[in-house]
């Protein structure tokens, strides 16, 4: 695969294996809607990493993540400081002849920036909303909206898409010539995700449908 | 879900929602044989975070990881610097009728340590060994081991776990008595990750059967 457009910053760049880089929005923004979590990156005031898994949700150009405002976590980076977000997809175990060469292909994306605490009332029911959409399309118009007191409760915080880089890898696993005639399957194993039976909420009156799990992962 | 076991130090205890915190090997251990890759955090030698997707593979008390020795990426930790490994399973999409109460049914580790560079030679077999097998077990018996160039190629990282916690949520949405009514199917999607058929290398000679992708994931 080519590599499509040009890294925002050096530190976006992907320098080993350039032709598995991306930076084009149309590749970074597919790979962050699909991606159903991310993990957020941080540094402690103790100036030790922190990677946590969260939900998030992209509108336009803006990432938006939420947290208890009552956590320790998220309200670390109240103060803008610097995230590295990071979104993976799995699509498959590269199963090559040796080791060496053995590997996964993957889709992942790497967001730098310096959030933004979501102050904003109509700003904060949108994220709300986005983040109930990118886990189940629809479900922003099903469930009900936080109140002010919930909203009160949450911590909302807006990343930019402006320092992003997409990695990528497809295709079968380049052997050596070598192993070539090693008697060892050889290929991909594709993986994905997938929805089972819906499971009930114990409270759940009789009569109402289930959504169906539509996203493509 | 009772809290399980102590946390190391104050950093791993799980703080806000402690019924989700468990502190014990066998589940730290059965988290991390069962995600087939982590999230690994640290801080750049500018002072910003990083986190990268990788594979690893727990031998004991040791979670291995690695990558080119060409990169630039992995070489940053050569120097012992502090770590934050995260790996992540989801396990459901946890539907409230209030966004507010929505959530995902997950099982997460968190690690942190001084990771040392692997340079013995058995140890350093041992681990592409292990990183085989994580993927897909027994594939360490029937893929090539790795020469002496390609070891020379290949930077291996030892992290212990001795520092890690777990984070924990199961069961149904936990909605308010007040939204029991509100005409919204709440419940949970419980999610997991399938193999679809193996895809065999363009340059695989005849005869020689996939294996077979047992994996619990």
């Amino acid at each position: 695969m080519a590599s499509r457009g040009e890294p925002p910053t050096e530190r976006t760049r992907v320098r080993r294996l350039p032709e598995r880089g991306a930076y084009d929005r149309p590749t970074i923004d597919a790979i962050l809607d699909e991606a159903l979590i991310c993990h957020l990156g941080w540094v402690t005031d103790e100036g030790t990493p922190r990677v946590i898994p969260t939900i998030h949700a992209r509108v336009g150009d803006t990432l938006y993540v939420h947290g208890s405002a009552a956590s320790s976590t998220l309200r670390a980076l109240r103060d803008g400081r610097e995230v590295c977000l990071t979104a993976t997809i799995l699509d498959g175990l590269v199963l090559a002849r040796s080791t060496f060469h053995s590997s996964m292909n993957y889709r992942s994306v790497m967001v730098y920036g310096r959030p933004r605490v979501v102050a904003d009332r109509d700003e904060q029911l949108l994220a709300s909303r986005a983040i109930a959409d990118h886990v189940l399309p629809g479900r922003g118009d099903e469930a009900r909206p936080p109140t002010d007191r919930e909203l009160a409760q949450t911590l909302i915080l807006a990343l930019a898409i402006s320092e992003a880089s997409a990695k990528i890898r497809t295709g079968p696993p380049k052997d050596d010539g070598a192993d070539l005639d090693l008697p060892v399957w050889a290929g991909v194993i594709p993986l994905r995700t997938v929805a089972g039976e819906p499971e009930p909420s114990p409270d759940l009156p009789p009569g109402l449908a289930p959504p169906r799990f539509s996203r493509p992962v």
